[in-house]
């Protein structure tokens, strides 16, 4: 399989997290996010969407969409399930997944922010306003869904990982890139420490990737 | 089951089609979107993101976020099966469903729409550059995939409807209602057309929903 990503990539992160914990070995194509190479013809005939990540299992078109990749995995490759056998145990595991792919991540990316800067002129302050306004509730929706269904194990449904830690791992990551303030969510905090213990997580992590600076 | 959703809300339309293609009978329960009901205590109580939909089958915490809500439905009633039993088509599937679930809708939600005219003091005209910016490469990238590896039936993926085809009407329906053109996406429109004369997906339209108008 070839991963296609960058270091930068936080959905890409999602994916390394889950081939990380699957024991699956990927040869990595690094495609930089800061040039924007994601958006010229070379990559973008490999993934017409011209998003990361995309991963090539040599069988047909690209696989594309962190979560619907991570679904793939598993679903070739059972153990350890990231997805609880229990339908409604499963269904939460989704939505959480969700409430980070679908109503946080999309609003702070590179693409957005970059309208917000050159489109719409709005200087850093406004920029942290947005990125504050719409990258922080999904974190205070999933403190308060821990709080109302304490997990049995150190994870958010169970008591192994499962693409809502792959998630909630990657939000938290990206909001501390922007040195947003986790207080406020113990529970979310207790989740992303246990999960970047692991070495799945741990290896996964953006700044320990080729090209990647020391810090930010 | 209960259906906590308004017609204006295109996640409860998708979910409505999902119930509606299953066969299972959902009490609808109304959340003013428009006088913002969904942000009141009472809706937080059920589903403390406030957002809709939200759906509860009496076991426990309620289900939310749309796309999780139409995997649980395929998970407790497989026939028909809103997802392909290949898992190469399944990730297909839903990546198609994520380019609209997370990388083009929660960008024109009405939480979004609002910030960018009262925070950031846009005019109309400067919405809608934002609404096509964002809503309109997402039909683009499935047109794209539709016309890589074209379908045996009518639909994006295989002969029966699946979760990717919800999502896209989903969005079609969405950017009509901003009256953006869709000419350059001629696959989406055939797909959107198909659906649309279904009675599952027609039956779930929003106008046609209790409360709505008669037109936009």
């Amino acid at each position: 399989m070839i991963l296609y990503g960058h270091w930068r990539s936080l959905a890409t992160y999602r994916v390394r997290v889950a081939l990380n914990l699957k024991g699956i070995k990927a040869q990595v194509r690094e495609v930089n996010l800061l040039t924007k190479e994601h958006l010229e013809p070379a990559y973008r005939a490999i993934n017409p969407q011209g998003l990361l990540p995309a991963l090539d299992d040599g069988k047909g078109q690209v696989l594309f969409q962190s979560l619907a990749i991570i679904e793939y995995l598993n679903d070739i490759q059972p153990a350890p399930p990231l997805l609880p056998s229990d339908s409604r145990a499963r269904a939460r595991v989704r939505a959480l997944a969700q409430v980070i792919a679908a109503d946080a991540h999309p609003l702070i990316v590179p693409r957005v922010r970059d309208y917000l800067e050159r489109q719409l002129g709005l200087d850093e302050a406004a920029r942290m306003n947005w990125i504050k306004t719409f990258a922080l509730p999904a974190l205070e929706t999933i403190e308060l869904n821990l709080a109302a269904e304490p997990s049995a194990g150190a994870f958010c449904v169970g008591d192994s990982p499962t693409m809502a830690d792959i998630l909630l791992a990657s939000h938290v990551i990206g909001v501390s890139f922007f040195k947003l303030d986790l207080k406020a969510f113990p529970l979310v905090r207790g989740v992303y420490a246990v999960c970047s213990a692991l070495p799945a997580f741990a290896e996964a992590y953006p700044l320990r990737q080729p090209g990647a600076p020391a810090s930010l």
